[in-house]
């Protein structure tokens, strides 16, 4: 009789915690779908800005791509691999919501996580350092500020960036997230 | 004695654990040492550096140092941070060693090595935007390659970033570290 008292306690805060993972779970899927709305819409904006001008001097060209800054070509296939991969990662997060004891599943969900993590902040930054010497130059290195031939196209490149960082804002939330539902089973 | 029975086995199962869990740990406080080497190291090359050119043309100047370029300034910044997180971080490590069934105190530092990853990244990654365009220029925009002129700097900043993303690397394998021992207890 005892210890079929202390099975039924158990089972209670089992239960609790399998309701709590749940909750936990569910919040990693709806971070998931905003991170991949993040990084596509990043890699769209970035991917299809150009603009042409209607004059050409010394120092300007006719057409300011993305293609033309190798940096920004990352930044793009760094956003569009972190965007494939979260949705490929949703299956498992699905899996998460409806049996919220695995436990052995969320290891490699938190290294791959960390990975894309360093990945997207990589591309991310790496973007942000060239928009911000196209904005400001440099003028010990005699490079020049782009942005004030090419406007629309820096303002483009700029806001796309947005996207991204919040992206690297909700990947640590996912890694605590992760990390939270280990440490309670 | 059935109970009593379950009761030793589940003592010979934590003792296990608990060993794999102070190995994790061991391993988890060399790591630590190891990404403050990277970080220090990285820190003080770029910090250090500084060339002074014999002749001056016009789009040469005197003299480069990591401050002509704020995005030097913010991986001198980022690494220094990180590396004095290390530090601080090593007590808990020793902590970890000595209490391996300690649970709680390992989520905060998943999540601030998390935020350091992303800084540390955040900031190589900037960098190596700027070294690689200091080193190949971009003739799209005019930005000059100014390594031709300034030489031994290049190869000394190309080579503080390798400590820093070396220490990267290592921040991504502490956090999986954490969510193994985390899993395991």
């Amino acid at each position: 009789m005892n210890s079929g008292a202390i099975v039924i306690g158990d089972g209670k805060i089992s239960k609790q915690r399998v309701g709590m993972n749940r909750g936990v779970s569910i919040l990693d899927f709806i971070l998931r779908l905003v991170a991949v709305l993040g990084t596509l819409g990043s890699a769209i904006a970035m991917g299809t800005t150009n603009e042409t001008l209607p004059f050409v001097t010394r120092f300007t060209r006719f057409r300011a791509e993305f293609k033309d800054l190798p940096t920004l070509t990352f930044f793009v296939v760094a956003n569009s691999i972190v965007s494939a991969y979260l949705v490929l990662s949703l299956p498992l997060s699905i899996f998460h919501i409806l049996s919220s004891n695995a436990q052995r599943s969320r290891i490699p969900l938190i290294f791959f996580d960390t990975v894309m993590l360093a990945l997207l902040t990589a591309g991310a930054s790496a973007a942000a350092a060239i928009v911000y010497l196209a904005h400001k130059g440099n003028s010990k290195t005699n490079w020049f500020a782009i942005c004030q031939q090419f406007n629309s196209f820096c303002q483009r490149t700029s806001g796309s960036l947005i996207g991204s960082f919040g992206a690297v804002v909700v990947f640590i939330l996912l890694i605590l997230l992760s990390a939270m539902a280990l440490s309670r089973r």
